[in-house]
């Protein structure tokens, strides 16, 4: 593992970190933000999964969540949001290939070979993370944006015990039935919908729900409310009786300035189930 | 005035706008923070001028600002560093022409007629806003980093009574003395210094002062240090027994992870000036 960068914030370290992903076949980058407390120990950690397009460095540098953190005395983890590199697959769209790794295994050529992000996310880069930094695994919360709510929440639900609590910042949130899902299930997963139901944040809840708390808000003004779907969610959350909150903010839109106003909230949420 | 894009943001409204500068002679962009109180009434106001290469953009999305000026209730200004355009003069380097106009009107060719950054941030952009937001322009305070540190000190100390408090992150403390200053004040000004003494925050602090209380935040890890040189502001604000507060903050570098470790400090600051 490869230190790319390390920056003093908050009192904690905001550290850039590149190593060879065994799942993934390639290099990969992360960041991870640790406080003053991790110098003395464990700390619990919260992932945060960003969304299309994204790297590992956009909610690092303009998400505002080191500060929280750094209050609450915990973690976070910046996965990037697919494999990338000259040998890896990708699609001119955006919604597509590299950056758009929708946290899936792909099973489809050509993507299979690469594209193998839940078991990154799930599996390698916790083992990663664990064996080099001080980080407690038993106290772990997730998070993310768009794309990133679908991962964090698809995760939460499918590793019971893994995830003290989960939360989402405009999830796509029924992909099954999106523009912003249909498309790269198919291309990941193949046309047959069945391999699609552990990847469906609304199916999953209305089968099983989480274990945990969960923390859900939308901004009412988004421009891609049609392709997220949060009304799905929300009829799952209610239907399945899930301890949850669901906020719909009026006037917001799906960009940072809508996530960064409201991960106070977030951080403090996952700080009151981490520190329980 | 064009408007770019309004997100909501902590209540209020992320603005960006774009204007034909008479100062410029071209078209300028800056970015403008409203708090929900501005619905209201007028809203003090806070300067945030940027550092070498930046835009309007970057402290607008990285420095994490606008929730603490949401709390405050003011509203925040972020101006471009330079003029730009296809018939704007710019330079090779990095820190010379576009992106680093050291907040001085040109005198020098080929400068001249574009680089007219004072007169833009002390007299034609302050009247935009003051005329077509709510701002009240009796409560104004300012600061920056960087080159936008050096901005925010001269123009403070240049304009008394304008400005009720002033602070600065890792300023570019003495550009007379110092390789990013002395090129820069040259090539805009001409080599006679007696015409660079109105721009350097240490002269100016040694023979005038600012009527009001000074904050400066400075990383003790900051990769530019012998480039920035704070010890000669340090060594004026005590020789002028100025009403100031400077922090050598261990560990810390020139980043923006510096600057939004230290933004809480910086708003509280300025509002405690603003609202007294």
């Amino acid at each position: 593992m490869e230190t790319l960068s390390e920056n003093t914030a908050f009192g904690g370290v905001q550290g850039v970190y590149r190593h060879r992903s065994e799942a993934c076949d390639c290099d990969m980058t992360f960041g991870l933000f640790l406080p003053q407390e991790a110098q003395d120990g464990p700390v619990p950690v919260l992932w945060y999964l960003s969304g299309l397009t994204c790297t590992h460095e956009n909610a690092m540098t303009k998400a505002g969540a080191q500060g929280w953190a750094a209050e609450q005395g915990i973690a976070l983890v910046f996965p990037d949001t697919s494999p990338r590199g000259e040998g890896v697959a990708d699609d001119p769209a955006y919604d597509l290939g590299q950056g758009a790794g929708f946290y899936v295994n792909a099973t489809q050529a050509p993507w299979a070979p690469h594209f193998r992000m839940w078991d990154y996310v799930a599996e390698e880069l916790p083992r990663l993370i664990d064996a080099n930094f001080a980080i407690d695994p038993e106290r772990q919360a997730i998070t993310g944006h768009s794309m990133g709510g679908h991962g964090a929440l698809t995760l939460a639900m499918a590793l019971p015990g893994r995830f003290r609590s989960v939360s989402a910042f405009a999830p796509i949130a029924h992909p099954a039935g999106s523009d912003w899902g249909r498309k790269q299930l198919t291309a990941y997963l193949g046309a047959d919908e069945t391999a699609w139901a552990g990847h469906d944040a609304s199916l999953m809840m209305r089968e099983t729900g989480f274990d945990g708390p969960v923390l859900i808000d939308q901004g009412g003004s988004d421009q891609f409310l049609d392709l997220l779907k949060p009304e799905t969610l929300a009829e799952a959350l209610a239907a399945r009786r899930q301890e949850a909150t669901f906020r719909m903010q009026k006037g917001y839109d799906h960009s940072y300035f809508f996530v960064s106003s409201f991960m106070e909230d977030h951080v403090t949420f996952h700080a009151s189930a981490l520190w329980a």
